[in-house]
């Protein structure tokens, strides 16, 4: 069903992991659009994950990247280019993972050496990708860049973690950088604050399915789905929302605006 | 250059005055993206401006309806989807005038019955609408209702006035009505607040060109258009963003999350 | 307890109804601290409610204003100035009134002239207030007015209805007469967004008690009292808070923030 | 001109480096309302500030800790609750350093080993702090934790580089913390996003000078000085304001929610 609406833009997509990924959508609604992409993840969730059954069916190759590295971000950019044919018009971060989290680590007792780490993947990583892009001058003017981020970054969720602060310090840098790709290069850089997700990451935090439902009951849309931010996603590579920058843009069904729903007050009477 | 974004949705635009106005190119972008219309404007407005040129042009009906009147926001759902031939897919809410700015009555003086006639139309209009919509039951399921506002209903222009308070009014009805619109009908309902834009409304405020070169300083990638405004208006009206509701969506080319840009600043070293 | 934190300050506090109001409390509090003050309301409110036996207590005189009626308040604020002997050094404006809730009317199907008439009485008294104290030149420079308010103003709670939409105006006409009163008086203008509070007013809205419910297992700290709001409030007229302004200030035990808590998040396990 | 507002309270003050330092005036403030307190930073600038005569003029312990320390930090706690004789009631984190900004690499330039080193510095040491606290129970119920911080967590200022980006950590922190640390030990955690102020630190940022003439010309109060700052932190360390927890508050003399000021607008008239 696509539109064209990306026609002869060229992206990188980072974070696909397999079917469940917002990622995975996102491509598959690139192509479907008219888009020549390339695929990216580091090597060790290349191997893990069905990457190569996405890059046989879009079509599209796949570049190993760790996005801690920045040869590995040079090599990514430089290939992409070469494979895509020409700079770049849109980029999709899609990275995040705490050792905390994963190592059931309470907020309250971290380990510090993790939260370094943490921070290198989750959220240094977005700056580092775009640090490399600007530097290489690989954006085409009215470029977009879409990192996907959380609600927790402005109210706490007990078992985020510290996955939250690493979402603040993500859109943080969205709005930073975003000022000297817009004044520089006519680039702009968002982040979209989804829904929990039942991807295979999310799903690994405890208390998952329990906050799921609750958010269900919140939004009255309901939740967005992986496809549904695929769609917007779209819309913020496309040509329609060239003067949005430095925003971050709630897609949650209505979750982040509503105070409290019908349905989740009822529980509470007596 | 419409990619159908917008085929066979049916949609009502308030608010086009002439060649200026923001409402008139979302018309014609709507019209250009597959979608049948109505314009709508209060009677003065209807003979003081240019509309049915625009009528012509686009082949579409003008109902005139006085938006602070029930009777006629009745008449103008109840032959909008007669002429259109079905429930209503897409609303665009743009109006907006202030008695005091117009009559040049500073903030600290200003004239009650004014505030009070500013409210009914800036503010109290957004509810009627929507109201009219909802108990008529006009609007299709995922359908998008969008109103224009601006960034004086979060930070302080001193020559807003009271139109400043009358747009987080306008916000708050957004959400407020957002969450029975989403949970009863499933339509989204949301406000882009936009760049100061050179509409004949605009430049009428005191001040105005000054502000507009501000502004143009100020934000990364410039000021954002009435065109500008329209493609954001064509993804908030598309399928592309369902899930996206009771969001206030900054179109402004960065200038809300600017702190102060270095061409500002320059302006103030000794 | 108090330690004449507004010793020599003369203040008017609007809306003490009965022991459970907050300004009631705040009435209590400034005294205590040292200040004087006069006491105001709508004459109805006078008659039904306790306030003589509170006037009585604090030995402070209490003036009867309609703060909808523009003689009523530079009556109040002349009185006032007479009897307190000087300039006012801080406001509080406790006021709000929704006919719609009242008569439960839904939010989607309000009764129009209702709406108007809460909105004269709920947001519009504000400016009101305001204005007159402006234009009469009546507050000390340094001095501090507050308005109480409430979250709905940002998200929607259903039950709370067009209440939410003049709570947001309110806190408009906060920044945007704070703007005016700063640059020309040396005066801050206020917020307070107080947890829900089993005030007479507050336990009128329908499903009230889950409500509270929901907000105690919501708030790490707990909902605020009445009397945890006085003493907010004292900090506010004090002179520890002169560089604030222009601010809505959550007040709530972390409500606000708090994205969901483990007690609420448990309603939802299956 | 002390009120005893602190009168038997412990408390811990970081990061008071000479007489123009924010924590060298909130340390000042304390005493005179009647806390007793020990001063702590890191061991350089313990050698090159003059804390020991702020020690020296308050009679209070100064106790050398890196905050990027975990056995300094217990080591602190221990101390200071030997010395003052119980649990500490309050606690100021004003840390922060960046080195791209003291070499003066751009945003866009940055090294990345330093950009983790001042991560390490401005935004982990608030999260040790805390921890250390936490698990060492050190702190009284109803006790207070304040940390500095700048609006540049929420918009772009161009030279504010990746501080920005690690403000807003800090302050997610403060939300994520202020969760636990509200829940299971009644004490608020909260940040003041302070006017830029002519610190010895702030100082060294370019362009600081034209900056501080431009906030001082959009506040509508002007911009807060230390001794505000100040006296502002002793309201949040009193028992006033017991239920305000997990906020970040803007301390600005309006800055953060003025658009524009009457003076800085006509800097752009033709």
């Amino acid at each position: 069903m696509g539109k064209d609406l990306l026609k002869g833009k060229r992206g990188i997509i980072f974070g696909a992991l397999d079917e469940k990924s917002i990622a995975w959508h996102v491509a598959e609604h690139c192509v479907a659009e008219g888009a020549s992409i390339t695929l990216t993840n580091a090597p060790v969730a290349l191997r893990l994950g069905g990457i190569q059954k996405l890059g046989d069916k879009l079509n599209c190759e796949i570049i190993a990247a760790d996005a801690t590295s920045l040869e590995d971000l040079e090599n990514l950019f430089t290939k992409s280019m070469e494979v895509l044919g020409g700079k770049i018009d849109f980029i999709l971060h899609s990275i995040g993972m705490s050792l905390n989290v994963r190592k059931k680590r309470n907020y309250t007792d971290v380990n510090y050496d993790w939260m370094h780490k943490t921070f290198d993947i989750s959220a240094m990583s977005f700056h580092r990708v775009m640090q490399t892009a600007y530097k290489m001058d690989a954006m085409n003017e009215w470029g977009s860049i879409v990192a996907l981020t959380y609600m927790a970054a402005q109210r706490t969720f007990p078992d985020y973690n510290d996955m939250a602060d690493n979402k603040a310090y993500l859109e943080s840098v969205a709005r930073s950088f975003g000022y000297f790709f817009g004044k520089e290069k006519k680039v702009r850089v968002n982040t979209i604050s989804q829904s929990p997700t039942a991807t295979t990451a999310g799903q690994g935090v405890k208390g998952f399915e329990e906050f799921i439902n609750y958010a269900e009951y919140m939004s009255p849309l309901g939740n967005a789905s992986a496809q549904d931010c695929a769609n917007y996603t779209i819309s913020l590579f496309s040509d329609l929302t060239r003067k949005v920058t430095m925003q971050n843009l709630f897609h949650d069904g209505g979750f982040s605006n509503t105070g409290v729903s019908q349905e989740v007050i009822e529980k509470f009477s007596n």
